[in-house]
């Protein structure tokens, strides 16, 4: 159920002047949640919210005894190094500590001072994975990217026949997943040339990336237990963006039969800011499947997941390239899409995973898979955007790409706007590929 | 390396009676570690190492003190609730407490008193996973499992092109890994029967085991630093026994284009102890690529691997059938294989999973993949040893299976044996299938 309170009203403002701005993508009816400390400083990480272009720390707010009953509970957990006992407690204690904070930052709270005593600039600020990521499960759920890429990798059967029935997934890697802010080296293994008999050891030629909307679990289910419809979304804690690098060379020649695998497992990026489910109420919409495709199973289908399975998320691509950097021109868009071209909503994505008794864990991460859109310019990734490499994109400074080279930034961005409502935003998320280790080929 | 020392002298004996018993899993030369504590207790999970039908407290055997330097170092690590912190020390804490172990253990030692102090019987413990198991990868090692089971999947395509080039693996879920004993529910899921047009959901009708070697990452590497060959075998803590559930209809019906996800993620069982790479060292062999195939690419490729690369482990499945506990008669062995068998080197696998810069951390686990063999009987699932569930293997009390039924206990072993040395074994597991949940069908 999507319900919408008093921290949602759009008419609500912040006695700090930065979260009133239209601009910022963290206004009072936002309050999205991070592990944070003070840049390059040896404080602990900790939980924060942010406000306009400002932190709440929340360990200090704990220590100060702010709050009373389940809010003070739940602003207890966050004090800790990651989320993830936090996510474990469940919707009420989100919803309480959100409901008190939102009356905190008001314009005439009574909190003011104590509040304003404990603001870090986020300027100032470097941030930590959210939560321990115990597994990554990464879907497919754009049926444009999965039909886009099919045609590339299987021209004769581009979606196969399980797509509309099964959200598709596979399990990901969880050990290499970064925050926002860490670059990485152009990963190697083996590649075959088309054509050739065998292969040759080196570094990616054909780097991307996958724009897709990150979702971390918040309370999970005993194994054997499975997660109904209708309970899926109180198990989710929040969304955030997310960039699943691959590497399309080295995923051609070891994807099958058991799915990619070295291709992804070098580097997944995701921005600092969890929105939780909450926050997003108002941008929530009908999720609707076209008639003509099959209707969902019994299992992954509700009257509630119809009515508010959508979610209204603007989603952006940036590429920065080091040409840009140095002559300070800024960077260009290479996609702008929406999180509601999913073909599954994030309740069947839940549901369906636990269908056979997985148990889901606080903490644990699902990606969207690449969520392309049906248009020109809403492709998800570079594999779709120069159709497997072959039309390059003009970047319009006499640049142009087929593949990502060294040096290049990829920016992510997401936020929900609507007319009437508060824009809120999901904050960026930047990550920079540097060159392969040389020493790795004598 | 494969080195050698004092604790393998397969002459040695221990001044406890049943750990010189021919038959028994845990001579001294083997020593291996898991974590336990007494059975249906409160007692906190600790380390703990298995001496003929004993287990030595670890952490009693720390807080007595009996050690000074490197080993007092790695014997507290030991007394934690997870052997991670133990692994991540590296092989010079594990091979120095192993030794000091060794040492306590032999006939004659002076430690004999304070040992005995801190010794429980192994039929009075329970078990818990060893280690927390940061990300579980799957490897698919054994060329005869791939060419049976491709065969099936893709009759004109069974071995793929790149089986021979790649140690090909994919990641598998972490939170479902039980440790042995743990009953689990038959999973459901959708699943199509052939020439129907549309799926159905319901209980799994083709559940299968697979006879796999489980191997524990110990010392890990930084993301962006590849694991050399020759470094391999120090990053890895151990092995044990695995057995990877399998829903074969579900996997069909899934699989495809990303790999298996839900026809795996239900369960998959260890064996509580790993033995170490070091107690293995005995047992080592060579390892020959077929002069017809093509030999592996350099970063696979060492002196050493092919040396020492081999691991002569026997591998052993048994069913249990309601029917059999019930008459008092016991389980039938359905399959007896060896780890020999495998196509690629647990060294290979270590490397080539971190040449793209992915990092393995301490309590990491891999799967070796199904390790069938060549001949008959040897065949590590039913899908194999049944044809695709074509020809029922018959049991020899009037019963026989395609796939398993409800009730059916899995039993799996494995143990090293040869002239002249001493046998060692990693114990086994076992797990019974209790019937799918009928109100998930409402």
């Amino acid at each position: 159920m999507v319900i919408l309170n008093e921290t949602h009203d759009p008419s609500l403002v912040s006695w700090l002047e930065s979260a009133n701005l239209p601009s910022t993508d963290f206004p009072i009816q936002n309050l999205p949640f991070s592990i944070f400390r003070k840049r390059e400083s040896k404080e602990l990480f900790r939980g924060g919210v942010a406000i306009g272009d400002q932190i709440i720390d929340l360990a200090a707010l704990n220590a100060a005894g702010i709050y009373v009953g389940v809010a003070a509970k739940a602003l207890a957990a966050t004090s800790e190094s990651s989320l993830n006992i936090f996510m474990a407690m469940g919707e009420v204690y989100w919803s309480a500590l959100r409901l008190e904070l939102s009356r905190s930052l008001r314009e005439g709270s009574k909190d003011k001072t104590t509040i304003s005593n404990y603001l870090i600039a986020q300027v100032d600020a470097e941030y930590a994975i959210p939560a321990t990521i115990g597994d990554y499960t990464d879907f497919y759920a754009s049926i444009y990217h999965a039909t886009n890429v099919g045609r590339l990798f299987r021209p004769d059967n581009p979606l196969l026949p399980n797509y509309k029935w099964i959200p598709i997934g596979y399990h990901g890697r969880s050990s290499s997943i970064n925050v926002s802010g860490v670059d990485f080296f152009r990963p190697s293994s083996q590649t075959i040339e088309s054509n050739a008999e065998t292969p040759t050891y080196g570094p990616c030629k054909r780097l991307d990336y996958e724009l897709e909307v990150g979702i971390f679990i918040g309370k999970g289910n005993e194994q054997g237990e499975r997660i109904l419809i209708d309970e899926a979304e109180s198990n989710v804690f929040g969304l955030c963006v997310l960039n699943d690098w691959s590497a399309r060379d080295i995923q051609t020649w070891e994807y099958q039969p058991l799915g990619p695998f070295l291709s992804k497992s070098f580097a997944s990026t995701i921005s600092p800011w969890i929105v939780t489910m909450e926050s997003l109420a108002p941008y929530r919409t009908n999720w609707i499947r076209d008639e003509a495709d099959p209707q969902p199973l019994h299992y992954l289908e509700s009257e509630n997941n119809r009515e508010y399975g959508g979610v209204d998320l603007q989603l952006e691509v940036l590429l920065e390239t080091t040409k840009m950097r140095k002559n300070l021109t800024p960077p260009v868009q290479l996609c702008l899409t929406n999180f509601n071209y999913s073909y599954w909503t994030v309740a069947q994505m839940v549901t369906h995973h636990s269908v056979n008794g997985c148990n889901l864990r606080a903490g644990d991460f699902f990606g969207s898979g690449t969520m392309s859109g049906p248009h020109k310019g809403s492709e998800g990734a570079l594999i779709e955007l120069t159709k497997g490499g072959i039309e390059p994109v003009d970047l319009g400074n006499g640049e142009s790409r087929t593949y990502l080279e060294d040096g290049d930034r990829i920016i992510m961005r997401a936020w929900c706007e609507k007319t009437g409502l508060r824009r809120i935003g999901l904050g960026e998320l930047s990550s920079t590929i540097l060159p392969a280790k040389l020493d790795y080929f004598g």
